[in-house]
């Protein structure tokens, strides 16, 4: 049977990412506490296609991916899965992204109520042939949001809401990259205040007049995560996006910044 | 060339609903003010299918569409396609909706100044052989909530959130709909404030106190539309969903209801 | 700390369903082969409100749930899930309804090569004080769809793309739900073509052929489900959409169809 | 009342971007025709925030954004109101995306019917103090694409799907921006077939063998669309992106590609 992908290409164009997109899988993603949590991972896989092909081989893509299925995965493996495609795809460079999302433990501040709380996160790998491989992880975490100019200027109350900052990180050679569970609470060390699935009443009144004691505009927000992310060993990069979902608009007040650390 | 769609069918089954689904098309809205508003439209447009035939003419639904395609559309336009539908491809019934973004004015409380507020909106109406066109017109209206145990409890500060209310109405033969206008502005009326698209300092004060004035659980935003909506002469038939997007937690608070008043 | 929830309410409105929507939390799903599956689950969960009370307790439905975060629930579960808010939240109905995505192993047609299919899932589960429970499953099947008259008007080729069907089950007392795998297979057999994952260039080939062979309409596609569907012993209700993501236009062809089984 | 925004900052971080996002507002667009078409747009407008000030202010951006609502909008006018930003909130660099679906005419191939095609499209616009006003056009083509090896291989008919390319063009200084319809029309040119919302039989014939005539994979495209582009005049830069929703998986073909024109 013809392998029509394999037969010459004469346009002379390197194509720089072809493969497959949207597909989903399940793999096990090791947690902070030393076990592993069950994940639903939506999956972008593409190498780079050399000129002399007229296509790359999709099937492969799945076939290297259906090995990890179910399995843990983490940094080695995502290099692993990697370095097979760029050999069994004979490519220069390949990437690898997946999002899922990841829960981690929460306890309420005064009733000490358990609950766990969803977090959009990835892992993105990318490795180019005799190049080191690069990781980067990124995690969305939801907080509360109060505007210091609402508190300032009305005789009582303040609006606060919903907010989410997105943050993606990536470690120099040598150090490892930090946990979801550290990331997520360096986030919501700078939040007005922390969001929790599960509060009792005491809880509500804690978490209401901390907000309200720590009232914080999308700029102060992003420039508080901006001096504790720098504060972060053997960080390489990163960047930041923080969207205030604002209660008194039906639009969102948003900041982003990025950074290469020296 | 063969019509396959009209040769005959021997499962016996006569289809409910049979269609096009997520066609795009510009329309013309009729606003309060008695101008028109351009609308981007998301449509379904399906007709039940006699057992008899093996299939329907997918291309007569675009046809049917496209004559009105950037035309000024209400009830009345409504009901001649349907009425066309249900000629042209021998339906018993035949069922059209259309969802589209509109925008309506809003004044803020204290400086007066103008902005324009975007609220999902659907136009649905449904005509069987022989029986009366219906129609139903839903909007959705952002607001902010404030809540009444979090005041209640805290010695500062009350959480509040962006929120959304969902309604639906049908009115009785003989009554006109209501304008899209004032359907928003009866949810507005409820809510623990309205939501601005610009908002300069001393309205910002204005909306903040007036919430922290005016608490609301989604039970009572919801209870009180009820009682809203019962007022409202020839209605015979709504339904609303009311959803906080809570700020002190990752998911929302919702309450729904649905009436046929007699 | 005054319960503000439970104090007297005096508009006379029972609302219809009140409670928490959008919470994710992990749970297990027990497959067809025996073992479990971890699945992530989105969640609406609500109650009847009594007329007396000014609201529910938010906080309850959460803790309720947590209970079972990351255990395996069915059928029975659902159902004490629901007993307990019925209870602890005075309510005179209950729903549940989880969402998720569940993967299923397919065998490539020819090379018999194995990969996991993506279905989105949900278990609807429903208790009134009194009544029996009544539990619902949904499924959403992609599959492959051949236009019967592009492959008859054409001298060669047949325009195809990618389908959904969505089905959704509840069965009469004392028959147990069907399995997801099963319902799945219901609608590949079916179908124009099955999806899979991962086909090797002799799959490729059958596929293609297949789904050539085996020409069906949306209406055909409706129609020889519900047929299917009537053989299943003690379904006491179902209903069924079939969509076509054309690939010759920019919306799609559309059926839907319910049915109370006699 | 106080102007908490204004007041000083101290730790030393110049914010990259800071402003709105998720803003709806209707544009008026003009067409390659001459006329111009009614959108609804949704919109991020950010500034560049001095490492001197605690924030920027929000309802100045929509207030620079009203004075536009539902008058015609293209590159001179996108300038004007980046100056104004520039200006109002003392910032070196101001960015405004805005997208909005746009309706193209369609002429089937045979029958010669009208009709109106959705096409995504969005404007952005890039000011920096001192520096040329950038511009950015996108334009997202629905398309048929046909697989070369699913051809090749099988006895009969070849799998085909809904494809979309997502195209991006920015022009060198001097020269004006190519029309939305002329970029659709130049992806259409390299598709397998081209998309049209209303196709009578012996349309449905043509098209149907016009792909089978034209199979291409997903590199195909690319590569045809990296050649198409390199001849516009005047084109500085474009990114491209390919992806078929394939009918015989529940997942995509993807490709994308850059480049900078010298």
């Amino acid at each position: 049977m013809k392998d029509i992908q394999s037969s010459a290409d004469h346009r002379g164009i390197e194509i720089q990412k072809v493969g497959i997109n949207d597909v989903y899988m399940p793999f096990m993603i090791k947690t902070k506490e030393g076990g592993f949590e069950s994940v639903t991972s939506r999956i972008r896989f593409t190498v780079s296609l050399p000129k002399e092909f007229k296509g790359t081989h999709m099937s492969r893509f799945v076939s290297i991916l259906n090995k990890w299925s179910g399995q843990p995965i983490a940094e080695p493996e995502m290099e692993k899965m990697l370095d097979e495609a760029l050999y069994r795809l004979n490519a220069t460079s390949a990437e690898l992204a997946i999002g899922f999302k990841y829960f981690v433990n929460k306890v309420a501040p005064v009733s000490g109520e358990h609950s766990v709380l969803d977090l959009d996160c990835a892992f993105v790998g990318k490795k180019s042939k005799g190049e080191n491989f690069i990781f980067e992880l990124g995690v969305d975490v939801p907080f509360t949001s109060l505007c210091p100019c609402s508190k300032e200027i009305s005789d009582y109350g303040a609006h606060n809401q919903r907010s989410l900052a997105r943050i993606n990180v990536r470690f120099r050679d040598g150090y490892d990259c930090i946990y979801i569970e550290d990331l997520a609470e360096l986030v919501e060390n700078e939040a007005s205040c922390p969001i929790f699935p599960l509060l009792k009443r005491e809880d509500e009144k804690f978490v209401t007049e901390k907000a309200y004691n720590n009232p914080k505009f999308v700029e102060d927000e992003l420039r508080d995560l901006v001096l504790a992310m720098r504060k972060i060993e053997g960080l390489e990069w990163f960047s930041l996006e923080c969207e205030n979902f604002e209660s008194i608009h039906n639009h969102n007040a948003y900041a982003n910044h990025e950074e290469y650390i020296e």
